[in-house]
């Protein structure tokens, strides 16, 4: 479960009857637009065969619970995305040699043996549908507030964006090209880049960049449900992340005080910071300027070159070649997914707020 | 709440009576060395004025409850450290003018200044002596497993530890010098980098990269406590922390899969990876290799040159110049703490783990 | 959520797509015995018009996650049990006319209008078929250990079952009858009663009990998870719950110590108890004794009897004539969801009790 | 912890540093009383020998965090009432020897020994000050919406209060007599009860009853966290609970749904049910009526007529006789801390409630 007031969690297997989200604490009253479900969960899927699966899922999806006449009741909200393209004669191979840098191994070892070990299971990229259906939902409850958030991607291998990417161009190009990337020229290389890849048998890591706007200051609950902490974690569910930044990242660990504080000054009233090295939180909470974080998507583990893993039935070294549908580059595939994680948390952190906002505000 | 079964809390402030934390979950029977706590708590203090604060904390601890005749006794633990040496007068200063990427602000903000801003209250480095007292008891918890949690200083500014240091280096060198950096030569580089940046009333920012060795494999609840995730939240507690990244974190984003991937081989009958790109966690669930991490703190945001800054009573831009006793490097003193935090997730995860293998095991 | 381990939540609706559960944190390995599940969800069926709702549904029920090739698999567990029989016709009589004790006005009031009212939505007795699903995997957890969880009738209106019942009648003659009492005789008075009632258009209470057999003493974790407090609680999520009580419950005090308390003894070695006052816990832990409680549940508030109530439109007095399909009596049907609720809560306590049994074995 | 965001904790024992509560999550700006933290603490305290503990505690308290210049700065605020006049010897007698009814046993068993025994340790009535001094701060929270708490002896073995007693004498006469019922006249009969069982060395079972004014309808979140249920879980922590009930309670159960129903109706406007048998409470939702519930409270397990325990040393079967200073009947030191657990579970649901409300507030 992931928050305390706006509660959601996660479940179903890749190849199982569907991927499912639950939410539990939404408020009533919230308009569901299922075309913005249908749109967001579109957002997932790259229809270019030569930079990414195969497996096309049309992600049709039923909300099974806790919406009635076009609006949230207030009641637990579940939805379910059923799983239709499934081929899972390529897992035989692996059930009993787990693929390297995947999950199978710990899954095995955890589980004992019991877990759905077809396309991956519960750690298939599959569930990431699941993540954004229930993004689509706080995304909607969020909008009230005028919050936006937008991912895009930040870098695919060498390939890098530079850093002065404008907001209209986020808004306007992320979704245009399958990178993802609001720039087309950086765009047209990564794309490039994610081909070479492939054509190799091989796959390639990325980093994708959330940048959240109109967030009001005060989100964030230390000592222990820092805003950017509760992001830290959620992010983590997605498959593939291996690192999180916030601000400056790793860079400020470069820098000197005097480089990375963000002078405080006032623009039309409004508290603002004249440079956002912090991202838009400090001590844990919300500033009013936009949380801006990076995620490292590690290129995906399933690849058709050989390579070196052990046969569990015999315990014995063994070798292990690959075939079957996987993208060569999940960071592509995962700004929507960032999206969606980010507007669960700060649906849950922005429901914490009001209830200390309206507490104060009674005399 | 940190945890689900190996709870824990912190609470207290810099300038009142003391900084605490409760621990509720954790079993009976742990023999409780409080020389061991003392030791720990040490290790936060870096008895150098030249490169630390000079506020100095004999660090005083009391056990109020859940230890008895030298054992935990299965009810809630407390501990407190007792404040003494507080100067409060500097933050008369700050009370309206919020220092530039501290919390003070953001404080401001979400309590509607009621919070206790004296020595930046909860959001103060004093705080992390309640994380280490917990860490003490999480250490003592998880050594009957032979789990052990290191962390040393990675790098501070541009001066970095090379790749290729050992676990004997790590184990006997860190403490050794007040940069806690297992190589001397390299920590001599940061000492002189540390009092160098100080001179100029600045500060410094910098790397902490820890190890957990003999990890059980199985350790991690996914799809949503994912032991990687729960480790990241833990830490973005820590004040100062901007970045965490697990295996190869940010880089395994440039890196092709047959470069990323961890081959799977066998050793003495147990199963390992020849390279541990992933820093030992696949899925969410730690593999059994050494879990390796890194967190990037931001240079200490209180520096002794003027800044930019508002009037939070006249709400209008001016400049602030603190005066009274700051750490240049809090990074240097986060070695222990994020010991300590790492310490607090694995105690719970293997709790949590557990729990299945008894059940398991059950015929 | 219920339980912290053993985490079940609950969704759906009486008139929507079906009744769902959600189960996080089972142990893998778990036989699931479907045919199990179906004979657990029967026992809430009463197919005796003449006392019971006419309304019939199968419970067909279909495990979307979870189980695979009949084994948990350690990945979360959704059961979902589909509407069919569903009439909606009769609840636009109540749209704007709250039924008297019924959740029509609260839930009006707390939803702002949104809920769905259809069949009492979230509040409908339907809810319960999730909870028996939900209840039978935990009963396959438990079995394990030998647990077993009973409940009967205990009383309906002034008909009661005197105190002598032995476990073999419960376990035998519970279910051979629609009053879900384990004495026959009771049960024909009980049923008279219910018929009675029912042809003056008129609904009537009734008492469930529960034992629960073979509970390990060390059950429970006080001071805030008591095994009878989380017991009471999640008993409080079953509709018309009005009262609880555990042992001799509100009759004790009216006891004297030296009555009320239970002698301490030994039997063939094992540590007991001569009388059973406490109902098998002691400090919110269990004794190993069987624990007893008993829960009143209120007539059903759906009576076809002319009651008095508001227009929510008009916000005027108005009075309301109910027709529709109702259970007279809704705690004859109560049994299988007491039994359900209770292994919930036991199966949650028994993996936190095995988390710490097995870290204390460990030298 | 109880609570989701009003979130309290409990620690300490009888016999050790002193008793605390934790409570994380209150907002800031609520001016806090100590004065008012001492009287409810006076509230536990019966300074009448013939009928209560000799044991007298002062109970002086701190605010050792979260407090400053007077008002909740927002952050964690921890309490601790000290121990003073302790005398651990009685104790000794009864370490190898459970005292039947009372935790000792089950605390033997859970903590395998190593529980703090004395004084009863977690499980003493002496933890109930940390209670209060935790719902003197919830009743600070709720007091700004009107919201007020009531508890008083309900009754005392047979000596019972008739039912019309008025709110008036509640308010007024609770705490003027040491049996804290709102009649004198029923309160001379049950301190008279209560002494004639102290001079048999036995004890007393006992009632208590609540009533909670001005709750907004709204509160409770069902399907799980239901108002009542959660109040029901608190209530449990309190030792010697064995039963709670709301409304008619138990007594519902023998009723027509014509008898039990509350009619609904309007007053100035407002909607109000014309009796409340309901307790204030429908599908776990307030309904804007008072809130009432009766406790049912065994007697003291602690006496000094000689009971059958056994010897665990050598695991044979004893007998005990206990010296030391008890209470005759903890039913009359309960009306104070059923008000604070109350006043807990109230001051989480209004800050839910709160969150929504505000929420939809928003156009």
């Amino acid at each position: 479960m992931i928050g305390r007031l706006f509660r959601v969690s996660f479940y179903g297997e890749s190849h199982g009857y569907g991927v499912s989200t639950l939410i539990e604490g939404c408020p009533p009253g919230i308009r569901i637009d299922e075309d913005f479900i249908s749109k967001e969960l579109g957002k997932r899927r790259i229809e270019d065969p030569s930079i990414s699966t195969q497996r096309i899922e049309k992600d049709e999806f039923k909300i099974t619970s806790g919406v009635f006449n076009g609006y949230t009741t207030g009641a637990p909200i579940s939805i379910t995305i059923l799983n239709r393209d499934v081929d899972s004669r390529p897992y035989e191979t692996i059930k009993n040699k787990p693929r390297p840098s995947h999950a199978d191994l710990t899954a095995w070892i955890k589980y004992h043996g019991y877990n759905d070990f077809r396309g991956g299971g519960i750690f298939s990229g599959r569930l990431t549908a699941a993540m954004v259906a229930a993004g689509a939902i706080a995304k909607q409850l969020i909008m009230k507030y005028g919050i936006n958030v937008y991912a895009f991607t930040k870098s695919i291998g060498n390939i890098s964006l530079n850093n002065d990417v404008k907001l209209d161009d986020v808004v306007n190009n992320t979704y245009s090209n399958p990178a993802r990337c609001p720039d087309p020229e950086t765009a047209s290389k990564m794309i490039e880049l994610i081909k070479e890849t492939r054509a190799k048998g091989d796959s390639i890591g990325g980093v994708v960049e959330a940048w959240v706007t109109n967030v009001p200051p005060g989100l964030g609950d230390p000592p222990i449900d820092t805003l950017d902490g509760d992001i830290a974690k959620a992010v983590f569910t997605i498959p593939g992340v291996k690192a999180i930044e916030f601000g400056k990242g790793f860079d400020i660990a470069r820098m000197t005080g005097s480089e990375a504080n963000d002078p405080i000054a006032l623009k039309d009233g409004k508290i603002i910071t004249l440079s956002n090295n912090s991202g838009g939180i400090n001590g844990g909470i919300s500033n009013g300027m936009p949380i801006i974080f990076r995620v490292a998507f590690k290129p995906t583990p399933s690849i058709y070159i050989p390579q070196k893993t052990i046969d569990l039935r015999h315990m014995r070294e063994t070798m292990i070649r690959l075939w079957g549908r996987f993208d060569p580059c999940i960071a592509i595939r995962a700004p929507p997914i960032i999206e969606s994680i980010t507007a669960i948390v700060i649906a849950d952190h922005l429901l914490r707020w009001l209830a200390w906002e309206k507490y104060l505000e009674e005399k």
